[in-house]
């Protein structure tokens, strides 16, 4: 519960208070606008996964630059895009557990609902409930295509697990979903360039073993910010689910910069806003926003504008830091911005996106799916 | 938001939806108990930290055990106190900007409510909002006693903040805040008596300082759940701030483990309860538990129950399990408790605690302050 809001609209940034989870609307539209071009120079349709922002607002804009749909990873989330008004969302993951398969059968009689699924009883499961409900619901195969985490191997189990998706009257075989996590962030190019390509073979050859037994792949979906590139070539994709882009976090970025043309691809558009809150020492500042403003999973974050001020430590409500430059100026009470190492979970923190323009507030969305975990 | 309650009252745990924040009820009374009596024993209070549990009920509970209060870190976290029925609550942190400070003044004219301070100008903002509110703030002087974040140096610095505090009409000078963070988590039990007896001859000669100037230290406050034994017997502190003995993490348990005494303190009674989502290979489970359900800042949580099963990595919304010994039925679908690494952080991503006794659910209690975070 937040007793107090950050901002309305209308008022300076400079007024809006901390911690708040900022939105620079001109950057965000511009990454819209670069995917979507991207996108529609390829074979691929864009289905942005909608765990990075948890907003129906946000899925609905990007919707409106044509992408199809939403990616989800939890039924809450699905629920929240679909009472949100997204009408076509697949939820790119397994869904177990008894009340929670039958929410998902039961959305997919207000809107296009898929799920993916890697195991017989789960399947079975889905199946079940999808008939209890009058449901025909489109499922996929997930398969591992090397981040060895959820998903039957590529081949024979995945041709056996669509075979019985195929025959359960209740579900329809969908395709398969092939996303490579950990290449996401690979530091080289050449390495995520890499990783992907032994994704496409695995999926080529799984693609056309079910095609063997009578099994056509209507969607092959995968990839992400980090390597949307490689699967938009593939020629076997046919979606794309990378989500990060509208906002770019520390981690993606620091990968785009090494690829040597940062031009071309997305700005940091999602910043926490934070107050000077102590001022020890000459090179010691402390700001009000510490774990619980911003996940650190995968890095501290940057200080925007002041490559001379470093965040060295969070703590659970403080970040400290350090001032590289004795002439800085960083007054008690000054904001600044901080680019979060890792947006996904920095997003699931807060429950409004604060957007500005030309250093005004212009819009406030509402994060329904914040903590929908389940 | 979440659209479907994880429990109702009577479930039985095995019903309880995933993820969900669990409390072992017994184990959490008997943790209340524990630090109740080791206080009645020493010549402190207990004001025990509500930026652990951000949970009114939990506070209530606290005090009705003997604590005189407790502490929060935002004024969020204050107002969601002293709405859920908290008559005493310590701000012990700097609160800066216009907006808080007003929001913090004009809750003192509910309860009692004290802050922090460690900048002559902060000090001067809080005179003015105190007198505009018709307030007269109890304020205490930040000091440095080891952990180098926010606070004044010891002697001289503290003596001129106490000073102006004590000049100012809308404000009255209440004590020192003295908590050494950093010495929570040291390891050896040797080291962190040595970090807090290096506090405490801090804190002595400031004391002695001020009250050569006239200014007494009615309180003098800090300690955590590390190192809150060293503190009560120091003769100088007068209220220990431990938050985290509620619920005991796995950091705060490796300290104790080693101190070779584990069974006269705290047992872990928070648990993030998940559910085997996929099981792919032999030696591999997937939970639906990962970054939004727990924070693994300070490591990746313990697998209760199970010592041969190993969280090893977590994704957004993913726990990869390892399951060491080959025997271990662990089958899709089945329910286990982890022990978070770190609760606070984590208490922050759920809306409600479950409490269960005997398997089954006994209470579920409104994480009031949960992503209060100004």
């Amino acid at each position: 519960m937040q007793t107090h809001p950050a901002a309305e609209i209308g008022m300076p940034l400079d007024a809006v208070d901390t911690p708040a989870l900022l939105v620079d609307l001109d950057a965000f539209e511009r990454n819209i606008q670069r995917m979507a071009k991207a996108v529609a120079n390829s074979s691929v349709t864009l289905r942005p996964h909608a765990k990075s922002h948890k907003c129906p607002v946000i899925a609905l804009r990007q919707m409106a630059a044509g992408a199809i749909g939403v990616c989800c990873q939890k039924v809450g989330e699905a629920e929240a895009m679909v009472y949100g008004g997204v009408p076509n969302v697949l939820v790119s993951n397994q869904i177990v557990g008894t009340g929670k398969i039958a929410r998902l059968v039961a959305l997919a009689k207000q809107a296009w609902v898929a799920v993916c699924a890697d195991h017989p009883v789960n399947v079975k499961n889905l199946n079940e409930a999808a008939l209890a409900f009058g449901v025909r619901l489109p499922v996929l195969v997930e398969i591992n295509v090397g981040m060895d985490r959820c998903g039957v191997e590529p081949g024979e189990p995945a041709l056996a697990l669509a075979k019985q998706i195929a025959a359960s009257p209740g579900l329809r075989f969908a395709g398969l979903q092939a996303y490579h996590g950990s290449a996401q962030h690979l530091r080289e190019y050449a390495k995520r360039e890499e990783a992907i390509g032994l994704a496409v073979a695995k999926i080529s050859q799984s693609v056309e073993l079910l095609g063997r037994h009578g099994l056509a792949c209507e969607m092959i979906t995968g990839a992400g910010t980090g390597t949307y590139r490689f699967e938009a070539a593939s020629g076997v994709y046919t979606e794309l689910q990378a989500g990060s882009y509208i906002f770019m976090d520390v981690d993606y970025a620091k990968n785009l910069a090494l690829d040597g043309n940062p031009s071309s691809d997305f700005e940091h558009s999602l910043f926490v806003w934070a107050t000077v809150m102590s001022r020890p020492t000459k090179e010691r500042a402390v700001l009000d926003a510490g774990h619980k403003a911003l996940s650190v999973d995968a890095g501290l974050p940057l200080v925007a504008g002041m490559p001379d001020v470093e965040y060295i430590r969070a703590a659970d409500e403080h970040g400290k830091l350090t001032l590289h430059d004795p002439n800085r100026a960083l007054e008690l009470g000054s904001k600044l911005r901080l680019i979060p190492g890792h947006c996904d979970p920095t997003v699931n923190l807060y429950d409004w996106f604060v957007g500005y323009r030309n250093d005004r507030v212009e819009a406030i969305w509402p994060i329904a799916a914040r903590g929908a975990s389940r």
